[in-house]
């Protein structure tokens, strides 16, 4: 009886111990595929660029992302937040092979997690706003519509906000999966 | 030796109620000063009205929160959050009235802080990204300096924003001292 008992906890100890592995997996694939999504908008963004087909003597048409400084701050937010991701691959590696998960380093993890989503969100917000500008002017402000010439530059930045939404939410899911380790500790 | 230990452990368990309500009283604070920055915030924008002492027989010269977008998300964005935290108010009391956290609720809230954090950078940086503009202007895409003209406004919705940048702070801080409590247990 006392045998059958010892075994079923040690059985149930092997059972934890692989949903433990399985979300120290999970936690791995989440972060690349959200460093595919960051890492692609940074690219996408620092890239755009769009030359005009029609120029005066003095003056080339020309429109790069560096133009307006949000962008700028989108494509340093998105390449810090990718960095902080491959860095976080060797962690997210160092809990598979250790199931069991040490509290401190998940509560750095959840610090970390949450400090870069908010640099994320501030990043890709401040970007969609300008977007937003950019397509549909402001008439108060008199700030015109850029997009009406700018076409391919347009649809290139707002294109890759895509990248960077879909990050902020595998953050959440992140944060959610760390907090999940702590509370089976 | 025996009664030693159990005493030991009792007071320790004592101890560790204490600490667990001590950081459950920290939390309800640290919602109220939120409560206020995000509220402030809020009320600060959503007031933000400058009607320019010239005007022609046609026009009056006028600037309101409204007339940009990106300022009523902001407005919205405050008021959502603020009315989070005061609800949040309820179960920050019932933690502290029983010492020991539970694990689905502290889940459930580092799900709904993180969530409101993420609406809240929103809200703050495109505002930020819009105030920036109108202090700055952009010569590459002919979107003038408006607060040349309205200096009061340009004043008053960049002091807005001081408000929910302390609110992320203090949402970084909940989640951190939620996990803490997750860990705790």
């Amino acid at each position: 009886m006392k045998a059958g008992a010892v075994e079923l906890g040690h059985a149930s100890k092997v059972t934890q111990r692989g949903v433990n592995r399985g979300m120290s997996i999970l936690d791995l694939f989440l972060r690349i595929i959200a460093i595919i999504a960051t890492l692609g908008s940074a690219i996408a963004m620092g890239t755009t660029n769009e030359t005009l087909p029609f120029f005066t003597q003095f003056v080339r048409f020309r429109a790069k992302y560096s133009d307006l400084p949000t962008f700028t701050f989108f494509v340093v937010a998105n390449a810090i937040v990718s960095a902080y991701l491959v860095l976080s691959l060797g962690m997210s590696i160092f809990h598979i092979m250790r199931s069991r998960a040490q509290a401190r380093l998940l509560m750095y993890t959840i610090f970390w997690e949450v400090a870069m989503m908010a640099l994320l969100t501030a990043g890709a917000s401040a970007s969609a706003a300008i977007v937003y500008l950019a397509h549909k002017g402001n008439t108060k402000t008199n700030w015109f519509p850029i997009c009406q010439q700018y076409d391919s530059f347009c649809h290139r930045t707002s294109g890759s906000l895509v990248g960077s939404f879909i990050g902020i939410i595998f953050f959440i899911l992140l944060v959610l999966l760390s907090a999940l380790a702590l509370s089976r500790r």
